[in-house]
């Protein structure tokens, strides 16, 4: 498996465009789309908040077919908390980008990212649906991971290709977040794609498993959004046809895997207001439950996260963060390492000079090792700092 | 039931004290210590985290006698992940204020609050422990309430007094938090007196009502401290004996927790960089749990906290907290009032003018009523601001 460039387009028979629809006030790129030159198997994790929004229902009640063609995403407003309005404006709009195509509107996904509660400019982007679709291209991904993008500060793509019984099969992937709208929500989309060939069920298996393992596991500001979404489309164009339990299945989750790794791990290093990034790896849980909900509450514990935005070794809060978990230790078993070196041990802390503690933060990401002592699951999570501005970010007036 | 002056010793037989110990190396007071003139019953609540500090941990044992004398309280250093050696240090600190007294070393209880990992500079507070007690007096109220303050910016005291049985029974208190130490841990402490007599049991029942109804909810960061603790101590030398069911018990349950309400929410308004308070009240949930959860979520969001410190009704992310609580809940039924203004209704926000806006946040605390329509159960939480003060101050370096 080697990385290559071309994001979305990486993989045969993808196109891709960006342009600017007007959404966002600032006139950068706001409107992307992603086709398959044939129907591909499509398949999608949404987030699993109660509140989603229109995007998400349309998506969740069009990926049951288990097929697609195209995926529209806009940035610039979430469509969320829009009603019965909300979901007719996405109809419309993945309607008219069918037609205009040749295709259903069943054909056509759609995910949209921004600020909560205003309905889309929909007689605006209609009008701009032809001039995108004319943008299709496989140079164009660039253009796409852009016009996806909020208070990110960097596009993410990547894609990776593999010979895989006896076909060159390619992997690729964007995404924006976990940054807020303008400022909104932290949301996270994501649009994968592959030539492969691959029979929807075996399709969301794959999805299902990289998402846990790479968009799971990051967190920014705790906060779940109304918007989450990824999406992932295999078109076939590679030739090789992917059979479950199969050895080619088992490389394909991983070329996916790793896809999904390095775009999270640019979503957390893009935090907004992130200037440091740390990986918090829970070892001897007594269950994979109490190994997730440790490492899930000290990389959102505010405290943890001042304490690596000041360098400050101050271990006393991932053990308070630990034993908020609500899981099973006992601290005088609690073992904690940063970047390899003891911090607490036999229920004390082992001081860390300052001439230390400064060797230590300038490792990136630092790695925060917590061996509970207490069974044999582990969970790690992805993390950045919490720094004053974040908060300037997010408190900044929304209009 | 009026409100009088006097913190802790308002109620008949309490006298208290605070000094500098030089624990804190400002020189402010660090070293309070509050007495009753005969034995009391004593009740207390102390942290849920699974690591806890050395006099937390000493407190759970000593309290299940039911009884105490005297609460010893340092700031500067939490006593907490200091390992068999912390435990001994509580002992001997509160084996050296017995002796002085002349009191039996199970009759002292201990509290802590400061930094988390270091030992207790125990020479030095066994040295200023004849001055702490010389200076007891009922006047030294406002005294102790200083030595218990971490970053805290106003000590926080309260007492009340009713007629209640033909006697006249008082209950007062003082609290600290919810900042950090210097800076550390999120730590709330409190210590409240009455004059009532009231059998262990039932003064358990009392405190824990009165704890549940105010210090457990309140949230500045989401942080729960390993050092968490409030005590209560009742004298009976109001004259009058309290048994449970009685008219008299709902009487002092009402005070008990007035004082603690008072007391908790001077500590989410004195907060670590907090400019504003909103007060969070869910209504129509399925169960108390849901309710809880779902008032604890919104009130710990970041993106909630920094839309408050902005005042920006950005609204969008109430319902995005809502919605990821886990509770039952529909979105197109959930309504949110902001001060008495709808501000989502029907599955829409419903938008709010600039001008508006600006009027809404002037109010303090601000309402936030969350109605799920989902059932009957309701829940309420004291939150603030999160504001890039917060951050600075906890991103500072610990020395």
């Amino acid at each position: 498996m080697k990385w290559i460039p071309g994001g979305v387009t990486a993989p045969r028979g993808f196109l891709a465009a960006g342009i600017s629809a007007g959404i966002k006030q600032s006139g950068r790129l706001d409107f992307a789309l992603v086709t398959s030159e044939v129907e591909a198997a499509a398949a999608g994790t949404l987030t699993t908040n109660r509140v989603q929004a229109a995007p998400v229902i349309l998506a969740a009640e069009r990926l049951r077919r288990g097929k697609a063609r195209a995926i529209v995403v806009n940035s610039g407003c979430a469509n969320c908390l829009t009603g019965a309005q909300g979901l007719r404006d996405a109809r419309l709009l993945t309607g008219e980008v069918a037609r205009v195509l040749g295709l259903q509107p069943r054909d056509v996904l759609m995910a949209s990212t921004g600020l909560i509660g205003r309905r889309l400019p929909v007689a605006q982007m209609r009008r701009a649906i032809p001039r995108l679709i004319e943008a299709l291209s496989r140079r164009h991904h660039s253009e796409a991971s852009e016009a996806i993008l909020t208070t990110d500060r960097l596009p993410k793509e990547a894609a990776v290709e593999a010979r895989l019984g006896g076909s060159v099969v390619r992997v690729g992937g964007m995404a924006k977040g976990a940054g807020m709208i303008a400022p909104s929500m932290a949301t996270m989309l994501g649009v994968l794609t592959t030539d492969a060939a691959v029979e929807p069920g075996l399709l969301r298996a794959l999805l299902t498993e990289a998402v846990e393992q790479s968009f799971n596991q990051i967190s920014v500001d705790g906060d779940m959004s109304t918007n989450d979404s990824v999406y992932l489309l295999a078109n076939g164009r590679s030739g090789l046809r992917v059979r479950g339990q199969s050895r080619e299945a088992r490389r394909l989750a991983q070329m996916l895997r790793a896809v999904a790794e390095r775009l999270a791990g640019a979503i957390v290093r893009d935090g907004e207001g992130a200037t440091r990034v740390a990986r918090i790896e829970v070892d001897g849980a007594r269950t994979s439950a109490d190994a997730r909900a440790c490492a899930r509450r000290v990389a959102t514990s505010s405290l943890v996260r001042t304490m690596l935005a000041g360098a400050d070794p101050n271990v006393g809060r991932i053990a308070a963060a630990v034993g908020a978990a609500g899981v099973a230790m006992r601290p005088e078993r609690l073992v904690v390492h940063l970047n390899g070196r003891v911090a607490i041990r036999g229920g004390a802390v082992r001081p860390i000079s300052d001439a230390a503690a400064r060797r230590l933060f300038r490792v990136q990401p630092l790695r925060v090792r917590i061996n509970l002592q207490a069974g044999r699951s582990s969970a790690q999570m992805l993390t950045c700092d919490l720094t004053e501005a974040y908060v300037r970010l997010n408190a900044r007036y929304t209009t």
